[in-house]
Parts: C-alpha cells; sequence; structure tokens
C-alpha cells in the first residue's frame, strides 16, 4: 500500500460469516509494479439471484455497460463475478470489448454457464489499453483456485485484492434470522476517492446465502441505496466505474423471499441495509487524507429532497471540509454552503450546532456559545454537524469527511 | 498579508488612468489585530450611474439585500460607497441592520445624499457581530481624507483596503475612444477562495468617467458577466456577499451613451468588458494556493449551456485540480468529470488535449500519445485544456486554478 492506513480505519478486521455456496479465487495478474493480488473470481451455484445499481456517469466503462445489458438480459440470475484492480477499462475503446468478450468466453467455457450470467468489473486508471486475454489467460488458473467463502480470511482475500488508492479491506457482515433457517450476509467494498452521491468509484459486492427472488432483491436494493451509498460524498467526483451487485445463493435452506414488503423479506431488508450502510461509512472512512468521519444531519427543510440537496452541499464544500480538517468552528462557512444550494431557508431562522452545541441559532451566532467546548468536539474524529434550515419538516443525513493535505498528497501522486 | 503572494500574481501594478469625479480615501478601522486599512470610502458626483449584479446565494449578507434594494429605488444613480473587509456582515442578525443603517445616515449627512444613493459592502469573517457604529464613527475622518482617484497609487490603496485571503492587490483598466472625449474605465477586485460560477466572494468595483445612462450600463453588465465572472471557478464554493458594481461619472466630457446596442455603446462595453475579464482572471491567479492558471475549453457540445456545464464540471473536480497540481497528465479524471456533468456527449467521440497536444481522440489514448511533452506543457504555469464532446456546436471557456497543498493550508488557517 502506498498510502499508511487511514486513522479512522477499523481497529481489527470483522468477524465474518462464511456464506454457502460462494466460492473465491484471488490471485496476481500483474496490473501493479508491486506484489499484490488484483483480480477476483468467484463461483455462485445454480439459482443465484443479482440485483445491482450502477454510476449515472454518462461515460461509463465498458464493465458498467456489460452488467446492466446482461441484468436486463438474464432476468436477474448470476453464475459468476471477475473483477480486477489497477485498469478501470473505462475510455480503452475497442480493446476494451475485446478484453470483455474474451473474459466472458472463458468463464462460459470454464464454468459451462450462460454468458449473461457472467458480472465483470474493473477498476484502477482511466484510459490505459488493455490487451484482450488479459484476464482470459488467467482464468483457468483462477478456477482451479477456487474455495468456499468459508470464513473471514477468505474474505479478506477478496476485499484486498480489489483495492486501488484504498488504505484498508473493507467488510462489513451481518445475520438474518428467517423462516426456515438463518441467512448470512457478507459484503466487500472499495472506494475511497471519487466518492459523491450515487456511489462514485465503488465496487460493492454484497454475498449472500438466503433465497430472494430477482424482482424481491432490486426492490430492496433500490430502496437501501439512497441513505446508504447515496448519501456518502468525499470529494464531489463521480467515476465511470460504479457498481453495486447483490447475490443471493439460497444455500442457507431458509425458504424463499419472493416479496420485499413480506414478514421475512422486510427482516432480510433491514440486515442487508444494514451491511450496505456499514460498508458506505467504511468508504467515507477511508476517504483520501480523511481524519475525521463528519455526519450531517439536515432538518427542517421543505422536503427530504431539499435536506439532502443542502447536506450534499455542506458534505462537498471545499471550505467546509478544511475548516473541519483544522478543528475551526467556522460555522460561517456551513451556513454559506447552505446559501449556494439554492433551496429554500429562512436565512434568520437557521440554526447550527457541532456535536450537539448550538452555534449559530436563529441566523446569528449563539447567546451561550462557548467555541472552546465546539473546538473540543471538533477535535476529535467523530464530527457531528446539525443544521435546521427553520422552514419545513424535510430532513435528511449525508456522511463525507475532512479534506486535509493528505487528499492533495494521494490525489496528486496516483500515477506517476 | 499571512500568506506569500501568488507565484500567478501579475509582476507589477498596472498603470491606470485616473477617473474623473472619482474621489477615494481609506483608513484602518481595526477588524484586523495587524496595521492594515479595512475600510474603503469613494465619493461620487452628481448624475453618477450605476449597475451591479450579486450573489446567488439565499443566505446573502445584509449589504447585499441593502444594494439590491437602494439599485431599485434609485433607478440606478449612486453618489457613495463604503466598503469594508474584516467582517462580512453576514448571520449577523439585528446588529448588522443597525450597523448598515448608522453607516448610511452618515454618509447622508457628510455628503448631502439620498440613502438610496449609497451602497454598501463587506466581505470576511460571516456571523461574527458587528457594532452599530463601527464604521459610521470613523466616516467623518474619512471624509475628510478624500482624495480624487488621479493615478495608480490611489487605485492601488483602495484595492489593498478590501484585501482578506487575498496575495496580491488587484485592478485593471482600460480607456474607451467615444465622440466628445476618451474615457478612462478602473476596476479594483477582491477575491481568492470561495469562488464559483455566479461570482462567489468577490467584490469587484469598477469606475468610469465615461457619461452612460442606468439603463444602458446595466444591460452592458449584465451581458459581460457570463463570460467573465461567471465562467471563474477556484473551489465551486458560493459567497454570501459576492457583489459587482459599475459606477460612471460622465467626467470624461464624452457624449451620454443611451443605448448598449449603439456604435458608442459597443465600442465602451468592450473595453468594460475587457476589464471584466482581467479582474476575474487576476481573481483566478489569486486562488488560494494556486500554482497554476488553467484554461478549459469545451467544444462540440449540444449547447453553449451544456459545454458550459461541462467545462464547469471539469474546472470544480478536486481530482482534476490536484492532478494538474502535480503536473500529471491524467485525462481519465477529466472523462471522468465530463462523465459526472450528465450533459448529452458521445462517449466514443469525446477528444482531450493539453496545451494543444492530442491525448485522447474518439474516446481513447491518441495513437502517438507523447506523455513527456504533455507533461512539460503541465509544468508550465498557463495550462491549457481543450475537450471535444463530438455531439453538436455548443462551446464555452471556464477558467481555474489547481488545488494544492496551499489551499488546505489557508483554509484550515484562516480563523485561527
Amino acid at each position: 500500500m502506498a498510502h499508511p492506513a487511514s486513522p479512522l480505519a477499523p481497529a481489527r478486521w470483522p468477524i465474518l460469516p462464511g456464506i454457502t455456496g460462494v466460492e473465491i479465487a484471488t490471485l496476481r495478474v500483474g496490473f501493479y509494479k508491486h506484489a499484490r493480488n488484483d483480480l477476483l473470481c468467484v463461483r455462485m451455484p445454480e439459482g443465484t439471484s443479482v440485483a445491482g445499481a450502477f454510476t449515472t456517469s454518462t461515460t461509463r466503462s465498458a464493465d458498467v455497460d456489460w452488467c446492466r445489458g446482461v441484468l436486463a438480459e438474464s432476468g436477474g440470475k448470476a453464475r459468476a463475478l471477475v473483477v480486477n484492480a489497477g485498469n478501470s477499462n473505462a475510455f480503452t475503446g475497442e480493446a476494451g470489448l475485446a478484453k470483455n468478450r474474451a473474459t466472458v468466453a472463458e468463464v462460459v467455457r470454464l464454468a459451462g454457464v450462460q454468458p449473461a450470467e457472467v458480472l465483470l468489473s474493473a477498476t484502477g486508471v482511466i484510459g490505459v489499453p488493455v490487451k484482450p486475454n488479459v484476464l482470459a489467460e488467467r482464468l483457468p488458473e483462477a478456477w482451479q483456485a477456487l474455495r468456499p467463502a468459508a470464513d473471514s480470511a477468505s474474505w479478506r482475500s477478496a476485499a484486498e485484492a480489489i483495492m486501488t488508492t484504498d488504505t484498508f479491506p473493507k467488510a462489513a457482515g451481518a445475520r438474518a434470522k428467517l423462516p426456515g433457517g438463518t441467512a448470512g450476509i457478507v459484503g466487500i467494498a472499495k472506494g475511497s476517492g471519487m466518492i459523491a452521491p450515487n456511489m462514485a468509484t465503488m465496487l460493492v459486492y454484497i454475498f449472500t446465502d438466503a433465497a430472494v427472488a430477482p424482482e424481491a432483491l432490486r426492490a430492496m436494493v433500490s430502496r437501501a441505496i439512497g441513505p446508504t451509498f447515496n448519501s456518502i460524498t468525499v470529494d464531489g467526483d463521480t467515476s465511470t466505474s460504479d457498481t453495486l451487485l447483490v447475490f443471493a445463493t439460497g444455500g442457507s435452506g431458509a425458504n424463499l423471499i419472493t416479496d420485499a414488503s413480506s414478514r421475512e423479506g422486510r427482516i432480510f431488508a433491514r440486515s442487508l441495509a444494514k451491511v450496505m450502510r456499514d460498508l458506505a461509512h467504511l468508504v467515507v472512512r477511508d476517504g483520501e487524507g480523511a481524519s475525521k468521519f463528519i455526519t450531517v444531519n439536515v432538518t427542517g427543510a421543505a422536503s427530504a429532497k431539499a435536506a439532502k440537496a443542502v447536506a450534499s452541499s455542506i458534505a462537498n464544500s471545499p471550505l467546509v471540509k478544511t475548516a473541519l480538517a483544522a478543528s475551526d468552528a467556522n460555522w460561517g462557512r456551513v451556513v454559506m454552503a447552505v446559501g449556494k444550494s439554492g433551496q429554500k431557508v429562512d436565512r434568520d431562522k437557521i440554526s447550527v450546532s457541532f456535536g450537539g452545541l448550538p452555534v449559530a441559532v436563529n441566523g446569528q451566532v449563539a447567546r451561550d456559545y462557548d467555541e472552546a467546548k465546539v473546538t473540543a468536539h471538533l477535535k476529535g474524529d467523530m464530527v457531528t454537524l446539525d443544521v435546521d434550515l427553520g422552514v419545513g419538516r424535510g430532513k435528511s443525513v449525508v456522511w463525507t469527511c475532512d479534506l486535509t493535505h493528505g487528499y492533495v498528497s494521494i490525489n496528486g501522486a496516483y500515477r506517476t
């Protein structure tokens, strides 16, 4: 790893359940000069459901285009996932498409599956040409190496193989007690820069041995993504490669969930959303150069949508983020960010608190404002910012990190 | 000055004409701990026209509200301008309004003018309460000190008195040969952070001794602001206090311009627009921490508006700006920023050049791409980025600067 682990990295790797039916292999293709695995292959049993969400970028990578296409074609069935780090296969033209064709053809040959059941992702530098066979020629070896995803260590190897500028591997797990059995859920993620609402440079793969019909899985993902991955931001930049895929193998023995709104559907969806939120927070904790995890709560907006727009404006403001990096209680920059959002506010009713301590009330500095107490809160690495706009009942939460010298160093040295 | 002058600062102060009828005084009120002037007073003769443009923020300062009100009330006539640095009078509630009332009342008493002929601006920290008489009690002394704006040195003192985090004072001048006489135009500006389209933390005052009817002046300002101040960005943040005011005293003896589209109207408007563009570029050259002046040309868009949205997306992208700070020809980040803009593009027709050197053509790396040559261009302090979207004939230019460690240092230390 080029950079030391984020100070916000969790102290230890979580204890994660095995997911029945999921097999994992990782190996080194050589996209990186230093020794590290950069290929992840996952095999899943017949009957596995899949649902996904992708970047809103209009300059999507070839891999994202592939996934969107096959998800529609297969009706939400999947058997294999191939992910490489080190080259995003974005802006690689015909060579990028050829790479995908060759990779899929080899998986089809090895696994005896349909092309539309093979999902692909790539992450890393944009615009560097790839050889068509770069992955395909290594797949036989990878298929030989496939092992059940049985424990925390196997998830760790998978999470490590997909890292780019990440300073620590990311995973989260949960269990859901369902009729017929208990299902496990494990997610791995990568992403640290180019993170903005609508997912950003994130790859997220979640595996469960619950049995969930594709339509129900799609409904759960689409409900959970707003308040999780679409509520985090590091720098407001959006990647060409963002991908979230959720796979359900059905290997747990729990009854099939066919309706997201059924009792068992809601139990499972709650656990899935928790895993998604935990992973989203991990991505923020690895925000490039991050030294503080910042929660922006906006209340009193005209609508939930307006609240989210204001919270995002605050969370994306370089002036707010640099002030917080310096533990500076510069609430003027917070109200500046409120103002530039263009959303309806009552300037003379706006209130701002840091760490629950009122700083501004009704558009002016709070009467009993004690900067020393607020600074003490800001010096910690978990910062909370509450802003009430005074016009309605809409509310929203956005998570972000501060903007430090580390961000500039990391992003000024990524390729060179 | 807390920070060394920007490496992009002009080598010398420009030679500026005097503007007949304009009188200037500067003095120290004491908003800053160190010795510096922080108050600018300007007196102008009867018959002076004024036109303005202001921040689009919904949390505007009391001073911006005041100016917007009186411009409507006076029909575009002005006699005095009072500007302080060090406290923006934004989020100061009733005390801020009382300060403005007291200031205007004292100008009315000293100058024998109408309240609606007095313009006010304030810049600096947001949300710090002000005493109502803080400016009024110093105005008699300022009025005593008023001297004709006769030479480059007097403009320099004015430009210095309105600086906040600026590392150098900013001015630009021009002359316009008009029927009846030659008019001078001089503008001063402050602004370095919180700069984004729609003006940002900028105060800009332009004075001319041309005679221009208020309506014609308004038309000229509104036409010129799009391709000048609304085409620059430093960090995407927008201030609560942005103000541009253009005053025309009529003291040159040139004939009165009543129509912006007349021959003399167009001659004058061209010179005015040049001063506005020069000032806008100076603001970018003082972008907080800037080490490179970056011109983003977007062509081939569906419309001029779409081109500007894409150019702004590139110019505001922290990942693009940190790459350019490091002289890294990371065009993948440029196409990422194109994609996140949401505008119509043809991914497989996008072309990107740095300094006129093709880097990507038709959505792929250029065949004869020579990274060494491109890096040599990027190592200079004037960087040009051309992006063609391949879908239409819309084009736009946006100017910005890079994102360096200096930005983080300056903004992590502004108040403390």
